[in-house]
């Protein structure tokens, strides 16, 4: 491996706890296609992040190893191309583990109980409730191993949400305290922000603020025709547009926000409108119903969503493809990631038997 | 590796945080060679813990790797044998941080905070005091790295003395919980406690309840006669004994203890008395000076010490080989605890790249 001083490296992935939808693919999928296949990084890395999601699925691994297949599929679907990007499996990388382990040492119990993520993700999870097991402290300390999994690859370049900043700043620190201790080996990462509005967050089909398996509110990448028909034709609108001629609003109204996510103005051609701002104006004054919207909706989301499910459909014909795929990323993701870790260990001057030169040295210090 | 169920396996250990000393001799040194030459154990595993030497040192790595060297040498020469001990560096064995991590998981943050040895260990260090840096995360929960040194040999046996009980208990809770959660691969460990008083905690030569390097009253066992000589001559015995005429105390007098702790009556011949009780007498009713004490007991350690500091002469001059067992017993330690560690992922059903055997579940996972 080459010196990865100034190279532009990415580290990115997601827990293997379901199967991917709309809000991954606008939340991250789609640009890191676009960051691929834009010829600007030196490398991707994409991590199936198998261990994170044992930090709060301990008891449950069927889970993670039936969607460790569902992620793949998802991630090879939307044209993540395993000669551009390496797709790895985070519990087979055992650099990461002993990083994490040193890692432990750069940071304090209160420091990581500040950090604001995990705060609030500690909360959704309900492990703070009266009554409650309490907190894992895999859970409680994921933001070093996460640490680990960025400055293992090097990588100077984390495209994540804003609500990802804590994060990165916790493994800023933690980075500047390991070089500063011991040598300058590892990379400060910064986090890569959406540049546009429509790469934020998605709702869910019910309105609520974020779609996610859990909350059963989720259109997915592998969702057939059908169900997504079902789903779109059941999705949140405005409430208080009850008639066709009633006037209605378009902000948290899910259709228009998912309009505003997907749709292009050649999505409008053959409808009365132009594009999507004439047609909100309509909605606005009123006259303009709620499935006439809907269904040009399905019919965007299914232009996005059709070679996506095709080539879904040819990789689900290729398993043991798939199987080579994340068995040859990770075994190079072992190789990489054993690097760096062992010019950690050197600088930590714990790599008694690198060589036998720690002889000549035991030997002066027991002479001295 | 032969089923390690049903066999009697120990797992013991120390931070290479300083020279041995005669604390560690009576504490578990003495205790661990007399085991080792019992016949009784199917396998023993001393484990020079750097990487727990580093969660409280973590800024000075250097003093760590000096006294690796350090404590291989006291091993050998108090009668470890290399033969019948397998002696190993934590930090070259991976497993140890894999399951590290993933114990993480069966343990909350709750009951690690009310690990008493942990608390008074953290008040011992200072960590808990207004303007200390914080409690470093790795400290925090080292008894989960221990667990796993324990448990990563599949030890049922660990000789300690009753301060480490709440780490054994700690142990069994992290073991009892993952054997319910994936299935039965790990051995509940029992502590193994000294089996006379005189095995307990040795004072230091200031009469401080601890003997121990930082506290600077240690009595070293690579110390030459004439430092021995010089530090029991400085030892604390009865502040009351003025006159060699007074009645003197024998409690809480160092040279009594070490006297308790070391000499047999072989030691008393050519005294004045026939054992240590009859010299105890005459210092309680008076008329005994301390010099004439310390000088028997001067002999007695001596005659201990010799053989160690004559056998350590030897292996200094021969830290080639020194470091040859360290890596044989480091390698074969690897190789052993790497086959828990994957009996341990295949119940956790992560492990995916053993053989291809994923790929028929996947492919019946997507056709259901």
């Amino acid at each position: 491996m080459a010196d990865k001083k100034n190279k532009n490296i990415i580290l990115t992935g997601d827990r293997p706890t379901g199967k991917l939808h709309l809000g991954h693919y606008v939340g991250s999928l789609r640009r890191r296609v676009e960051l691929q296949n834009s010829g600007k990084f030196d490398e991707i890395n994409i991590l199936v992040a198998d261990d994170q999601a044992l930090t709060d699925n301990a008891d449950n691994p069927q889970k993670i190893r039936d969607n460790m297949i569902e992620v793949a599929l998802d991630y090879l679907s939307v044209g993540i191309d395993p000669d551009k990007t390496n797709i790895c499996v985070q519990s087979q990388i055992p650099a990461l583990h002993a990083m994490t382990f040193y890692y432990m040492n750069m940071v304090t119990t209160e420091r990581l109980s500040r950090n604001p993520t995990i705060k609030n993700e500690i909360h959704l999870r309900g492990f703070d409730k009266a009554g409650s097991d309490g907190l894992p402290a895999g859970f409680f300390t994921y933001p070093v191993s996460q640490t680990a999994d960025i400055t293992a690859f090097k990588a100077n370049c984390v495209p994540a949400g804003e609500d990802q900043e804590p994060m990165l700043e916790q493994a800023r620190e933690i980075v500047r305290r390991f070089n500063m201790t011991y040598g300058e080996v590892l990379v400060e990462p910064k986090i890569m922000l959406p540049d546009s509005k429509a790469a934020l967050r998605l709702p869910g089909i019910d309105g609520k603020e974020k779609m996610s398996k859990s909350l059963g509110n989720a259109i997915f990448l592998s969702d057939d025709a059908a169900t997504l028909k079902k789903k779109v034709m059941s999705m949140y609108t405005d409430p208080a547009h009850l008639n066709i001629a009633d006037p209605g609003h378009v902000e948290g109204n899910c259709v228009f926000t998912y309009l505003d996510a997907f749709s292009t103005d050649q999505d409008f051609e053959g409808t009365d409108y132009a594009n999507l701002d004439e047609m909100k104006e309509h909605y606005r004054k009123g006259g303009l119903g709620d499935v006439k919207c809907k269904k040009l909706l399905i019919k965007v989301l299914n232009r996005i969503l059709d070679p996506i499910r095709e080539s879904r459909h040819e990789w689900e014909k290729k398993i043991p493809d798939v199987y080579d795929i994340l068995k040859a990323g990770t075994a190079h993701a072992v190789a990489e990631t054993n690097e760096t870790l062992h010019e950690m260990q050197k600088v930590m001057r714990i790599n008694y038997f690198d060589d036998d030169s720690v002889i000549k040295e035991w030997q002066d210090w027991i002479e001295r």
